[in-house]
């Protein structure tokens, strides 16, 4: 299944995307794709459902935003410096266990909302990522069977402020969190339709301009290691989502000189088999 | 007012402590204590409906368990190294601006309830500190006013693994954010009811023994700085939490050896005005 969120910033209603590509509205369904849902085994209630009512579903109006495929989560937790490439970009050691950070869940948005750029930054960048939504709730997991606990697979951009993250204090979370720092989507797909998720090609265009081009084969600590690192730690909650790293290409990487998000600025991508999004760069309206 | 929860766990009804300091139950009031009751003007209209309803409402059982007086928040933002000597006793240096890191918010529990030593850990540290709980949106706000933005306050110990947060390959959240490492409360106490929170003693002690002895009036950033700073870099939403730093006297800093909690020690703590809490360390039961 793909599932989808649709409608006004903050009164999401929930979909899913059909077969045939188009948009479906289950708000008849009654549940949103949120953590009571993934707790109460939504998605195997959800497939018995659309066995009877797919057909008689109305597709979402024309032009309607997508929000979030899934709502606001418990955490979203990122790993750093996830891929060789990108740790050697970044003048940073290459890690020997995952670096975990978090952004705040407030800064989750629809996969085609523009990026706001927060007061003050002079250094907003992009980060294609592959993000795990979990399913279950997972606590001292061992990477044998921490696939057990994934929901699904989305489309993230790590909206990124350098300075914030890197000069402003310590601890990336300052550089991490801003409203609209997290374009999820457009869809999560279910693990079931996801043959590798070690094996998809993932990319980010700057104005059609291709900056990132790799594929999550070349991540440092893949998908179960990363599920048994974290629940070490910390709960992982049904919903909650969990970025794995970015690949090289990102602004602050770039040669001869850093590139930053300018108002106007049409950021584009990708990963195999999760679809598209598409960020226009704009001063924060609230700033 | 002084709000409280109580129940069990992940089932909390919402109550307030009384005049007398006695607990009530306030369930026929039809809220939790959660971001959509601070963002609907709550305490307003509990306030009023208090009025008329305060000498009907029961008490909450004897021997019933607290919870948590606010519901699991958006985000825990904790303020790292927010009191001069306790920066000394870590051999880190004074920060120049606040030091941010999250606890997952999965960490939350009541006041009462147990300190679970999580699996693999040999340093789990206590830390006293006052909390902070956000009255409603806050999105680029000035010092000045920034205290509008205020609910109230609460008691928090900031449970730490100092292997955890230090030695496992950076960002603090890895050490903060293990289930019960948050216990908050017994109350939230509205803003109205205290004073100056940059005056209020907070204090710790381990097995009958005070270790931690401080006032708010030594915190390197106050609250409106707080505010100011983190609604810079992310929007905080009604209920969230930050805890605003501890004092000296943790555990990491003991001389002549640091000292960690092992099963049966027992932590008290308490903030004038803000109430006590008890937590008894034990092996985490899932470990």
């Amino acid at each position: 299944m793909k599932l989808i969120r649709f409608g006004q910033e903050g009164q999401e209603k929930a979909g899913i995307q059909n077969a045939q590509g188009d948009y479906l509205d289950c708000s008849s369904f009654g549940e949103d794709w949120n953590e009571t849902f993934f707790t109460n085994n939504g998605l195997e209630r959800l497939t018995v459902w659309l066995d009877a009512n797919e057909s008689k579903l109305p597709k979402i109006p024309e032009g309607a935003r997508l929000g979030s495929p899934v709502a606001r989560p418990s955490k979203i937790i990122c790993i750093g410096l996830n891929y060789l490439k990108h740790a050697e970009e970044s003048g940073m050691a290459v890690p020997e266990v995952p670096i975990v950070f978090m952004k705040a869940t407030s800064s989750l948005c629809g996969p085609f909302d523009p990026i706001y750029i927060p007061k003050n930054s002079k250094q907003t960048d992009w980060e294609v990522e592959l993000a795990v939504v979990i399913g279950k709730r997972a606590k001292y997991v061992s990477k044998e069977n921490a696939l057990d606990y994934v929901a699904g697979y989305a489309l993230h951009n790590d909206v990124s402020e350098r300075d914030f993250q890197l000069r402003h204090g310590g601890q990336w979370v300052k550089g991490k969190s801003a409203d609209h720092y997290a374009p999820l989507g457009p869809v999560l797909v279910t693990k079931d339709e996801v043959a590798d998720p070690h094996n998809l090609r993932l990319w980010l265009k700057l104005n059609d301009q291709i900056l990132q081009d790799s594929n999550t084969s070349d991540l440092i600590f893949d998908i179960p290691y990363i599920i048994e690192h974290l629940s070490q730690y910390m709960t992982l909650l049904p919903g909650d989502v969990i970025s794995t790293g970015t690949p090289s290409g990102v602004g602050m990487g770039l040669k001869p000189e850093p590139r930053y998000l300018q108002p106007g600025d049409v950021v584009e991508l990708g990963i195999d088999g999760l679809g598209v999004s598409k960020q226009v760069a704009m001063n924060d309206p609230e700033a």
